[in-house]
């Protein structure tokens, strides 16, 4: 049984990943969607009531009923490589690789349903919620109204995409910064405007959710940090990310959070307040992992090749007992 | 409790909906994304683990919890009738409103995540098999020599896309054509390439399911109808579509598709073979049914309505009794 990963081949990360799988023995394959048509093919039969499927990469023929897992890391648009590259070549082509390894029963990292659906902060704060992790007050409005209502509740606000990054080419990651306490909210007419209580943080935190496996790292605050100084990305760094136990009321949340998301995957990120506090910020379900098992040290590229081995499943891991930091 | 209509203001098939939720005194909102920070506005409030939502279109307030369905019918893109649109904003009110939805209780005809998946053909034809429904063989392929082990199998093909319209602007139908019988098949290695066994139709079956109630019409083909006029579409018409009943063993496969789809509509089309043998050769999650209500006088607005309205719970029709026309 073969693990599936489609990614771009400059991609050290998946790397860390194939290594672990290469030690274990498990067979891989690795393709980019971008190279269909041109080093990868595709065949899928639908006679008398069956279904077969075939992917060719590189002269290696692998049957799609012999697939484990599948595992989306950073793929490129479909045929974007072929010879002649077009919109409906890249959509013809999508429709037909995704069409035909949802028909397969691999276990998916993540599923392109549970993608698609993760990346609605609205309803990332939604599940949060409901997941019973703590969540800052937030407001996303385009009534200039509500926003000074809730500027008036909550004084010390934070401004921050709703969709995460701008669309441009590449992407450029928006950062999530302060309101001035002057402002008069009236251009939130118009774009949906999501407004969130700052929390004013001692650390930030990287949870990776990896099935029930959680490894979470923090990094302090540095001392002489500005209330300005929101966004961990955009920070000068005066600390490494250090591992960290997690608290078990939280740990108990992102399980709720990605079962109820029905992710496998998922870089959780939250604020610690001065009461040690984790609020939950994000999810994000394709979040990077390199530079936190970099830093500290943490399996989290093992954790993945296990789970996508298939050491992950829920039912064998219940025998091998409970990997997670926070027990 | 509302029910909420996501399409664009020209739409004369969701007037024939209202219409008939106007006369059972259902609650009807009606708006275009498009029309997002120019006549429609959105809030959400995440505060001590509570969510209040709340739509305005046209001035009129109407609270998120209270809506007890949404049908996505033709909506346009996001804010792009916004006096900036841009791609960003675009990007950001998708995420706000659809987001905001996917945290409701309401029912979704059809829920975003069952519409994405639905379109994919390979994925249709595996649950078409699964659900019992005849399949015409197919071979979706990038590989020549496949295509021509094929053709030798099935020497009567036709072609078709695997992803549906064209990505022009505004998109172009691609008509399903006979193959050609000294078709060589090389250029089958430049994109994925669905061949299909010619049916020999007698009629074409256009099957609208609206949650469990099917209603069936049927076209039958021209007595001089050549071979090479496969596709319904794109042939001159000499009959109405007329109401007919639906085999039992096809009713039940397609509820069973519909169930397997997490669909609560679908507009599917089969060929009709001279043994009477309906073939299933796709299902549109988003299929017009306007022009079989003209033809037919079969009450699929008023279905939807109902469904809509709430009468189509699946446990309420228990009660109900079974409508549709299959049993």
């Amino acid at each position: 049984m073969t693990v599936l990963i489609l990614t771009s081949e400059e991609d050290v990360t998946a790397d860390m990943v194939v290594l672990r799988l290469g030690e274990a023995g498990v067979p891989v394959v690795r393709l980019d969607p971008a190279d269909l048509t041109n080093g990868v093919a595709l065949s899928g039969e639908y006679v008398r009531g069956a279904w077969h499927g075939h992917l060719s990469v590189g002269g290696r023929l692998v049957s799609m009923s012999g697939l484990r897992s599948v595992w989306v890391r950073r793929p490129g648009a479909a045929a974007t490589r072929a010879a002649h590259p077009s919109a409906w070549l890249t959509e013809e082509s999508a429709q037909a690789l995704y069409g035909m390894l949802r028909c397969t029963d691999a276990r998916w990292m993540n599923h392109p349903d549970a993608a698609q659906r993760a990346r609605h902060k609205p309803w990332q704060l939604h599940l949060a919620q409901r997941s019973g992790l703590p969540v800052p007050a937030t407001l996303i409005t385009t009534f200039p109204q509500a926003a000074r209502e809730f500027a008036e509740r909550c004084p010390d606000l934070v401004v921050k995409p709703v969709s995460g990054a701008h669309p441009q080419e590449p992407p450029r990651a928006v950062p999530t910064s302060r309101v001035a306490p002057d402002t008069d909210f009236a251009a939130v007419a118009f774009g949906p405007t999501l407004l969130q209580r700052r929390i004013a943080k001692r650390a930030d935190i990287r949870l990776t959710a990896v099935g029930d496996t959680l490894l979470a790292a923090r990094k302090p605050t540095a001392p002489d940090a500005r209330p300005d100084d929101v966004d961990v990305r955009f920070t000068p760094s005066v600390s490494p990310w250090l591992p960290v136990d997690v608290p078990p009321r939280i740990a108990e949340g992102v399980r709720r959070y990605v079962r109820g998301a029905e992710l496998a995957y998922g870089a959780f990120d939250f604020a610690e307040d001065a009461d040690g506090i984790w609020w939950f910020l994000e999810c994000n379900q394709s979040g990077q992992f390199g530079f936190v098992e970099m830093d500290t040290g943490q399996p989290i590229a093992a954790e993945i090749a296990k789970w996508l081995a298939g050491d992950g499943n829920p039912d064998r891991r219940c025998a091998d007992g409970d990997r997670s930091t926070a027990s």
